[in-house]
């Protein structure tokens, strides 16, 4: 079959995507065709005129030969922001495999924040080699981005913007956008400059073709009190831009010069990427993507999964210590489990909304107390409801009234330990400066664990008298 | 003291917030004291220069006697849009608390989205009240939204929006900006209308300024390929905004009319709600907020660990079928949780990822083959060098190589399990139409509790002729 008969005829010019947001199979099945048979002017015709999101979708549907196929085919046609929105790890598996010379032709096609963006991940070498290809001016703006520490809104932000002087007057300002062509791509701000680059105010641009041509652009525009400092992480950037709304803000240096622009789209891409890393941290999963490989997948989930060992160990040596007590009473080992288990479940609840609010800023030192004071008392009454529960279904399943005391007993007290473990644990790790959302479920159900089995346990052999 | 000398002087002019983003408690104090003292002018002064988002989290902050308090003695200097910044127990407490007809006035000050947002959540009876007070238009406007299910562009969308004839000129487009006095607070794109009211497409506000004022409208404008229908899942619109980096977008109703508008900071609130869903639901906690009671939390964590009592029960029937093997062996007890945490750490890990992967649609029915051998030969792989280590470890505490054997084959099933549980429970949920991330947890513990107590107990009872 042709590419033509693979991509049905009612699918010509419609999305790329089936109804549930995958890239369609005919439309992959046609792309393969096209590389087997190496016809390029088909590539160029259905995928140049794709949004760079969408043939990042695309790329990243392709199995991975035919990945650096189509970027070699379609030659400058190639839109290389569609790699800023792939997986790191496609994303270097394609740059890897270009000539230097093809990046640096194809980085001065792209905003600079999409350039530095691919530039960063690269090796010293290499970045060097294409920046040295690049046109002077060029080269100066991206080293510098470059230069900025990771995850600042140095690196995020673009440094195309469009600055005039407050004296001009609205007209002024309107014709000189008629003429420049050198203007980003896309804006929705102007910003006010003094001679020095010093960053005076802002003015969006609706506030400008609802204003006179004879205004002066200093009396409509406004003083911007969330200038970004260049070195500002991006995720308080990203807070910035939530807490008031900002499409995009002036990124300026400690001279408070006007260097970049940071945009709502980065912001985006950033707080989804702060959640995700927050999802992952609580499930014990690093960076890995889902393009990485089996070997690199199973070496970063070791480390968790070492460390769990470690708290299993330690679990274990307390009902080591209690082995005369289960050979007595073989309930206890029966019913053991359930003790921990519940405390580590209503752990890990507190944990995750403690770990939510940390990251949210919603919990501070001045509004703790109040939280942990209402955590202790939801585990108190859900640990005295599941003490009832328990306690009757022990009782009665053993035939033994006692045993069902003992594990209410030990539940009340678990679900207590869960309580303060799963809240005071990410308070403590976040005022010592680590990030909650990594450690504290290690810690949190070793508490519950150790506290489970040696109440339950502890409790049983006092109570039966059976050490 | 008084509000003047609670503020430290070189905190007047400055921002209302520490370094670590919470609000100050000096600037706390001083609201406290005003409202003791019923200072209404010192409150206005102090808190209806803020923006919304800024009063928000100063209402956040109050005890909630005072939150009230400050609502009334600022009356109509009060911007309700601060009440779309807050947790909505808070909300509701305050709105609950108001008169109808002071709300009803409130309202008419607010975007229509604004509006729609502190009304969806009311009474029906008081809604009807409050729309009733409005005038003609506006009741009209925001019924219609109200109309429009819950989490759908209707409701989100702002009604206010700048429309415009394709015959006109880029010089009358800016002429009538100039003059029309009704124009939505801030815009950032013009749309196209026939007279019918139908969408025919949009031009961004940077395109106007940088076009001659003789040209028409319709060679300048782009036909919008992501007008957004009335009844889309606010989470599939922000998929939209996300993979075309939208700043706003038209929402049309089913005859393709322009109804609204729905913006990027809207969008931003649901990425983050849609998130923090995905993180609590792991977690095994519900939609509860920080502001909620303690025994509404109580209450909605209550129904999650009843399901893990459940499953922690099952786990112990299995264990009871081998109690005489235990009785005879009382190490099989001692290390039998080891067992069944790693597989469930493991278990967590993989599901994890597959959840996150199936939210941001990164997996589908064609990738999920290579996804599912992965995840298997990680579990495998995994699982092979943890039975070594515990397998060591255990024979040699128990000085019984045997029981270390045991224990690693244990071990191996019990990953393999847990991969397996992790990647297709979700899938399953997620193909039956239910939300991978609430009920994958209880589900994927069971398996890895059951197969990890079954298949190490099991294995021990036979190897050592126990039963």
């Amino acid at each position: 079959m042709t590419e033509e008969e693979l991509v049905s005829e009612e699918n010509q010019d419609s999305s790329i995507y089936t109804e549930t947001g995958a890239v369609r199979q005919d439309f992959l099945a046609a792309i393969a065709a096209a590389v087997e048979d190496t016809d390029e002017d088909w590539l160029k015709e259905q995928l140049s005129h794709l949004h760079s999101s969408e043939l990042g979708d695309v790329i990243e549907a392709l199995p991975p030969e035919q990945r650096i196929a189509v970027v070699a085919m379609m030659k400058a046609d190639f839109d290389f922001a569609a790699l800023t929105e792939v997986d790191e790890a496609i994303r270097l598996e394609i740059v890897d495999q270009l000539p230097n010379n093809q990046i640096a032709l194809a980085v001065q096609e792209l905003d600079s924040d999409d350039a530095v963006y691919i530039l960063e991940d690269l090796e010293p070498e290499d970045q060097e080699e294409i920046l040295g290809q690049l046109p002077f001016t060029e080269r100066i703006r991206l080293r510098r981005s470059l230069d900025y520490p990771e995850e600042t809104a140095g690196r995020r932000m673009a440094t195309e913007f469009v600055a005039v002087p407050p004296f001009w007057t609205v007209g002024q300002t309107i014709d000189y956008m008629r003429e420049d062509k050198e203007l980003p791509e896309t804006f929705s701000q102007i910003f006010v400059i003094d001679p020095g680059f010093r960053l005076l105010g802002a003015v969006d641009l609706d506030r400008i073709l609802r204003t006179q041509r004879a205004e002066k652009i200093e009396t409509v525009m406004h003083e911007t009190r969330h200038a970004i400092p260049v070195e500002m992480d991006q995720e308080e950037a990203a807070q910035l831009f939530e807490r008031y709304d900002l499409l995009s803000a002036a990124v300026v240096d400690e001279n408070d010069r006007l260097v970049g622009v940071l945009t709502i789209d980065d912001v985006v891409d950033v707080i989804q990427e702060e959640a995700e890393e927050d999802i992952k941290a609580l499930g014990g999963v690093g960076d890995e993507e889902l393009s990485d490989t089996t070997v690199e997948i199973a070496r970063s989930r070791f480390i968790w999964l070492l460390m769990n060992l470690g708290t299993a160990v330690l679990a274990s040596l307390v009902i080591g210590l209690f082995d005369a007590t289960i050979e007595q009473m073989v309930a206890l080992a029966v019913l053991m489990p359930i003790v921990a288990s519940m405390g580590g479940n209503a752990a890990t609840q507190t944990m995750t909304v403690a770990v939510r609010a940390l990251a949210t800023r919603d919990i501070d030192i001045y509004n703790a107390a109040r939280i942990i004071r209402r955590e202790t008392l939801v585990g108190l009454l859900n640990g005295v409801m599941f003490a009832a529960l328990i306690g009757l279904v022990a009782g009665f399943w053993f035939d033994n009234p006692s045993l069902g005391g003992v594990i209410a007993a030990a539940m009340v007290i678990n679900m207590l330990a869960a309580a303060l473990a799963g809240i005071l644990i990410p308070l403590v790790l976040d005022k010592i400066g680590a990030d909650p959302a990594i450690a504290s479920g290690v810690f949190v159900t070793t508490v519950t664990d150790i506290v489970g089995f040696f109440a339950f346990l502890g409790l049983a052999a006092w109570w039966f008298d059976l050490l």
